[in-house]
């Protein structure tokens, strides 16, 4: 590859932007070249192999010695970035701390064995004659691509859960950094990298590109055998169409775009209107709107009390002063989406915030009404920032009916009381196949990171049935073998007879380690 | 989107072809328009949805029902796939009992309820702060398009393994019969739907659709949620496209090319080359060599004892007569790609058997010879039929250099002695990220329907992370679907705290049903 290049290769030095003062200061990063992601993306495959000779309890000792190294390095690497996200520091601490927790949670996971789906049938007389003996796992994909979010510099970048799904499964991970924070990825980076090296792990076993054109030849590289992405749905098509062109097709786990329906039924706005108000206006403005799952749509009932929900939540955005996002693209493309469903006509404007003059990069919280007879797929767009789209409904069959033209997405909210079980049912039946997940009086930002939790869902949330979020993460860079009849010796540790301290499922009976 | 075509629907009638003679006979079927394939997948749609207020345990009673049926019709579905096919009624007669024990495996599993992932995580404290309860499992994606292999007329088709997972997970299905066995998919149908409908199943739940044209407008239909195909690469890349041009990506599962490379080395080959030279001449020549588990590439140590083999194997080809192939399709591209094998001028030919004359599709047993130091890419090539190329090679080191001309498979296999256990370790790491299953001192074809199995493999084999057969199969047509703070009555049964009969995680930790 390196000697098949005939472009001169130009050193781009990379700028960081505060996104407080739209002030751009040099790094000393440059953009990857092609054949520098390419030295980066062998180092990597070579040390996967490398570091398979280690067995399972190695690596959870790895992913513990990374999140020590993100704590011990916090207070820098929230320094960093919130000189490059504004998203302030103790927002920035805890994403630390969750990162942090995250990398435990899968060493805990790589521990208790059960990921591993490990499946014995024994040889012998079937109903359909002799066997032979199958033992099959999950085994790693190999080395993988993780592309770093802009709105998560921790949790979904460089020390984030796709780098951490990615190494608990036993494979090699090439990150690439995103512009919107390449100190803070490349701080993260250092941290994770000297914390790899004194821990023993191969040279290479974790990567790091920088630069939109490194990511393309990454995505490309024969050698990469599944991709990790959180950001737009834009960027994901364009790289889903570069994997479109490969010879060989790879896995991409993209996850893109979300409006995240919310209803409020009309007893929860009588019952407990104002708390409402305030923890839906308190989500969608969280980090300044700029979440995966930020609610952006929300149905409210018609009449007084749905009323009193809505002025109180347009009273607190009108209220509300203008804060910073996280880099210049955000900001235009939400004032382009904020002013092209206020042109619809179709929108009544009840609170619209004016983002601060000034070279910094700002937005105010906007709320917008509709009806849900008028709702139009054009008006149901996410808008990443401080936006709210209410929907007025006066029954649950014109909530049913507006959803046909509401995206599918990572979560559904439903507001009610005990006492509307039956109609809120029926609500869940409609966001099942829609969403991945459902929330029940409550709001769908604040993720929890844990053993059972799905952060996935139908195109265009996502384009996968898997997770990004939580244990089963691990999954999206695992794949099965099976062995036949295979001599004891030859076996993976966890297929022999004698490791009998993880779950197991045997002759088909699970078996608890 | 019937009104929105304007073609006029032209009546199509079908031909079933005998292979063995060529004689083409009118069935009375069509092929199915654009319009009534339309029709096929809505109500298939509407019947998953009808479907949905029925529990794992009547869905798990309709698997049985529908084994029951299929056994029940076993001759008069064995007399048409012969006729069809040509493979013979012993095979098929087998082959509908493995199709009727899929049915009855899946429905197994679906009353032990482990392939539904029930995992809990209660709400509380956690290190990173209070979290609400999250409880998840997997549901079924929708309705399913089931594409039917032209090999296995029972266990890959209509009556397949697809299609009965897929109910298994509590999809509805849309099949597309292959044109190769037409009256056998018709009659294999007819046989599931009345089983449905006496165990009371909504009408449409399993559909299905003639002709390649109505294949197409099954992949790009918006109410298809996943696709599964066994078939060639070329038909599997053609659906792949229709895919990708869709707004909505779906998961395609196939299952499209593979040559199972097979390694015998000198000490299998001195203690029992004869029986392995028998096994493996069995094993390439079973069906016509019309498996995808076929041993396509076989190496051999140079020297005596392999040149025994080799013999043996060559001798047995030159002896043996032409035998029936399914189509005239693949009698064409098996003469096609033994010729341009043939042409490469890189292989010896040890073994080539003469097609019959006659109007009917058959072949001969072939066997060609090269060294593992010249073997190129265009040697290695799949052909789909009794064609096995021996690759002669003097140490391992020349069998590793030589994998990385052979395409990724379903399987490899080894056949070594007990004292050979570090060279054969060294083996199976190349294999093992080249491969989905390995089998030891046997053969790939007769492949075992379990827990374990896995049928999968890196492309060209596959294109996912999962098998079409055995009982994880079902993962194909599930995907994850969390619960945050539901109240109980709205969570599915098996997530309820009284649903304890099933294997399920509870705040981490695996708990036996």
């Amino acid at each position: 590859m390196p000697t098949e290049t005939t472009t001169p290769t130009e050193t781009t030095t990379l700028t960081s932007t505060d996104p407080r003062t739209g002030a751009r200061v040099p790094t000393d990063l440059t953009a990857t070249t092609a054949e520098q992601a390419d030295v980066v993306v062998r180092a990597a495959d070579a040390a996967f192999a490398a570091a398979s000779s280690h067995d399972r309890l190695w690596r959870a000792g790895l992913l513990d010695a990374l999140a020590d190294a993100l704590d011990a390095h916090r207070d820098e690497l929230v320094a960093a970035a919130d000189r490059e996200t504004g998203l302030g520091t103790t927002r920035l601490e805890g994403e630390v701390g969750r990162s942090s927790f995250q990398f435990r949670l899968f060493a805990e996971a790589v521990r208790e064995g059960g990921y591993l789906e490990a499946t014995i049938d024994r040889g012998g007389p079937t109903p359909l004659g002799p066997a032979p003996e199958i033992r099959r796992m999950l085994v790693p994909v190999g080395t993988v691509a993780v592309f770093g979010s802009s709105n998560f510099p921790f949790a979904f970048s460089v020390a984030g859960g796709d780098t951490a799904s990615a190494l608990a499964g036993g494979n090699a991970v090439v990150l690439k950094a995103h512009s919107s924070h390449l100190e803070t990825s490349a701080r993260s980076y250092a941290a994770l990298a000297e914390a790899a090296a004194a821990y023993g792990a191969p040279d290479g076993l974790i990567g790091i590109v920088y630069g939109t054109e490194a990511g393309r030849v990454l995505v490309a590289h024969p050698l990469i055998q599944a991709v990790g992405f959180t950001g737009s749905l834009n960027g994901g098509r364009a790289l889903m169409d570069v994997i479109d062109q490969r010879p060989r097709p790879i896995p991409f786990y993209g996850e893109l775009s979300s409006l995240n329906p919310l209803v409020i039924t009309p007893g929860a706005a009588a019952v407990r209107g104002e708390a409402i108000a305030d923890g839906l206006y308190g989500s969608f403005t969280l980090g300044s709107g700029q979440f995966c799952t930020k609610p952006g749509l929300a149905f409210v009932p018609t009449g007084a009390d749905g009323d009193a929900v809505v002025a109180r939540i347009a009273a607190k955005a009108g209220e509300a002063g203008a804060s910073v996002l996280l880099n210049g693209r955000i900001a235009t493309s939400f004032d382009e989406i904020r002013d092209r469903l206020i042109a619809t006509g179709s929108v009544e404007v009840l609170a619209q915030g004016v983002a601060d003059a000034g070279a910094g990069f700002t937005a105010a919280p906007t709320v917008l009404s509709t009806t849900a007879d008028t709702l139009t797929a054009d008006v149901a767009e996410e808008a990443f920032g401080p936006l709210l789209v209410i929907v007025r409904y006066d029954d649950d069959a014109q909530v049913v009916r507006a959803l046909d033209v509401v995206p599918d997405s990572l979560t559904a909210t439903v507001h009610s009381e005990a006492s509307e079980t039956d109609a809120v049912a029926a609500l869940v039946r409609e966001f099942a196949p829609r969403v991945g997940r459902i929330v029940f009086d409550g709001y769908p930002t604040g993720l929890r990171v844990s053993w059972a939790q799905h952060h996935g869902g139908p195109w265009p949330a996502t384009n996968s049935q898997h997770s990004s979020v939580g244990v089963s993460a691990v999954r999206r860079f695992l794949r099965p073998l099976a062995y036949q009849d295979a001599p004891e010796v030859l076996l993976p540790p966890e297929l022999r007879d004698d490791h009998t301290d993880i779950p197991r499922r045997i002759d088909g009976r699970l078996q608890l380690g």
